[in-house]
């Protein structure tokens, strides 16, 4: 009896379990162009609508980054590290962490993508660096991990066709937010880029994908067990996207965050982060004996100068100037306007929209609603306050990066609605919601 | 703000119902090639899944109605009358009971489709008759019901392209089993064709689309609510098809006991159910002022030879031999080999399973398993015993036509995992199951 994908559609229709075998036919037909778009999208509803078991979103996962070629990395460390985020508004972690732990020692080798929508991308920032070039072939992504021991690079075609032709495909179906789809395209990518220690941050809050902490531990989950199926080591973080994350918003202004922080300088609750996953990822990879030492080993890179050393030779290594590193004001991008927005009122601050954030920041010409859509690294925002953070009227609450007047007052009018404030005093949210590792899961 | 595809998918994904405008949009678009297939997959899917409301089903079938040309009947008779099966086997309702309503002076029009898997068509059947045709032009379409009252044509490419095209992809996607896109589908084929008063005849059973009561009241239900909001008289009946309908099952042999009938001498629970519906329909056409008189008046067209003559008339116009009214036997094919399948025990008959006798049939060359494949009308099976009579061992169960001895073997075979068999006596089933009248839609 061969098999047919109308009959699969049916049975993910009807709820139940589909096969790895069903999975895979499916998805290596859809691949090469044998199951076309409109058998895929209604079952791509199916799915999002019946939902997929852990081993049923395993075997997509698996299938898809068999759909192309998949990287092996054994040759250039036994452990290569890799971290991802769900996107969000702020996420400037990449580029302080990836520094950090390669100058603990740990290899990290990244495939990294573009922002769409409110939620920013590490190439967009990263290209923020004049000369900087995300485009690395496999022979250069390998030997970078073993001279300098980091790489951040763009996916190369090459990689998960079968993700990218669903991807295009489920944004015009509104099969987007479908957990397994999401889980299975971001562990397809991380399986076929190589890495096999992986430590995701899943966003939750209105500046996030996953608006409910529910929604993001299931994905979390998720993601956590196909790792585990899959046999690769993987441990989750879900951590709060409803402010911004640290205080800069926008490509350059987030790299010049970034480097702040790696020189010791960065904002509290974000170097907090920062310090936390990087020594999770180490006990990940055993380069630690256990948590103080992980820490410890991580802090000291910062003292040290050394991740900020590590920042410098990667950029360098992918064709970036390295004086960025001293003087990011003269080499990144600056916007020509810089305007504050003052509190109407005084107060508690009790919100901070990071998605108003993330949209102001398209608005001003700092991110794209369509793939492809040019975009000026130099614009964004800057934030003095935060939640809990104390206001007096007329305290500047964030200043405004704009390439004109009119620009700049169109997103202070924006950014105002982003704000809320509380006569009581507020606590600021916890960054870190949960923490996933294989052993929690059922 | 202009309205997408995407946003309208997303909203039915979402469980909300949709407004007569986006669901005009959706379809009108797909319509004219301006959504693309797998939009309308993805769609499809959630409909399945999510269900739509009777406003919402009601604004999809008129919809689909305008997406082509729309008969207006309403210079060829005040009032024209329609009946539609589901589909079931050994369904030769048409062919019988427009004579019986015809000749008791109210004017039927009907457009009928082809048989499909299990399932006969009425056109396939008439096709039995040397001649015979089922293209009438429109204009030939109103002549007919002026000048004879009944007409029985194959539906034109002008009517309802978007059900049509929808259909087509839902048979490739596994969304034909949604009950608002089947009543849909019905529906607004009844309307584009200009009857005012729908007789609906639901099928329900193992030989049947709709295997439980539940459904088939749903989808009856669905369908009179359909009528009421489009201004349309309609009823419906849940009629049972676990055994086929009458004894005839096969193109010709059906055509046979549809003129056996006529002229008094049908299966009496088949000319029940002919009486019955024909005296329903008068009422509905306001041609009689109670059911005894509507009664009386239908039992006289078979009783007065009319509603043969009736038939005589409607092949003759549609280009028939009428001799086939007098001659059955010598007129219509005839299988070269008639075998009887006897009876293997003895005992009450408790299962006569209707979808055997259709796959039967399609196996001896009756019946299509794809679309346009060519069909044999001369074969089939005559049943002897229905579910309740009483079998010896070695009595005759049916009688098996067939091309060859070799088929004959064959659909012995099948035939026999057809019945079941009881000690105990067995009551048949109640022909009709429910009525379905508007006033009984909340």
């Amino acid at each position: 009896m061969t098999m047919r994908a109308v009959d699969i559609i049916a049975k993910k229709r009807d709820g139940q379990a589909l096969s790895a075998e069903e999975i895979d036919f499916f998805i290596q037909g859809y691949a090469r162009d044998e199951i076309p778009d409109y058998q895929a999208a209604a079952w791509c509803m199916a799915v999002l609508l019946r939902g997929m078991t852990h081993e049923e979103t395993t075997a997509l996962t698996l299938s898809m980054a068999r759909s192309g070629k998949q990287l092996d990395l054994s040759d250039v460390a036994p452990l290569v590290a890799d971290k991802h985020s769900t996107g969000g508004v702020g996420d400037k972690v990449t580029m302080a962490l990836g520094p950090v732990v390669a100058a603990a020692g740990q290899p990290v080798g990244k495939m990294s993508g573009r922002g769409l929508g409110f939620s920013g991308g590490t190439l967009d920032k990263l290209e923020s660096i004049p000369g900087w070039s995300a485009e690395r072939s496999e022979q250069e992504f390998k030997q970078q991990i073993r001279e300098i021991g980091l790489v951040v690079a763009g996916q190369t075609r090459e990689l998960v066709p079968a993700d990218r032709k669903l991807y295009a495909l489920r944004d015009v179906t509104a099969t987007v937010p479908s957990l397994p789809l999401i889980a299975s395209s971001v562990m397809s990518k991380k399986i076929a880029a190589g890495a096999n220690v992986i430590l995701l941050d899943v966003k939750v809050g209105v500046g996030a994908f996953m608006e409910t902490l529910e929604d993001a531990v299931e994905l979390a989950e998720t993601m956590v067990a196909i790792g585990r199926l899959a046999g690769r080591r993987v441990a989750a973080r879900v951590t709060d996207m409803n402010q911004p994350l640290g205080r800069a918003v926008g490509n350059a202004l987030e790299v010049k965050e970034a480097l702040a922080t790696l020189r010791g300088e960065g904002p509290p609750d974000f170097t907090e982060l920062i310090l936390t996953e990087a020594a999770h990822l180490l006990m990940m990879c055993e380069r630690a004996d256990d948590e103080q030492s992980a820490r410890r080993a991580v802090e000291e890179t910062l003292s040290s100068g050394t991740a900020l050393e590590k920042f410098r030779a990667f950029v360098a290594a992918q064709g970036g100037d390295p004086a960025v590193v001293d003087e990011p004001d003269r080499l990144l991008p600056q916007a020509p306007v810089q305007q504050d927005l003052l509190s109407p009122r005084a107060g508690y601050l009790s919100a901070v929209n990071a998605r108003v954030f993330g949209m102001t920041t398209v608005h001003l010409g700092g991110g794209r609603l369509r793939k492809g859509d040019p975009i000026d690294r130099s614009v964004g925002v800057v934030l003095h306050a935060k939640i809990g953070d104390y206001v007096e009227k007329g305290q500047p609450l964030c200043t405004i990066h704009a390439r004109n007047e009119a620009d700049a007052a169109q997103a202070a009018e924006e950014l105002l609605a982003a704000y809320d404030w509380s006569e009581q005093p507020v606590s600021p949210p916890a960054l870190i919601k949960r923490t996933i590792q294989p052993d929690d899961i059922p």
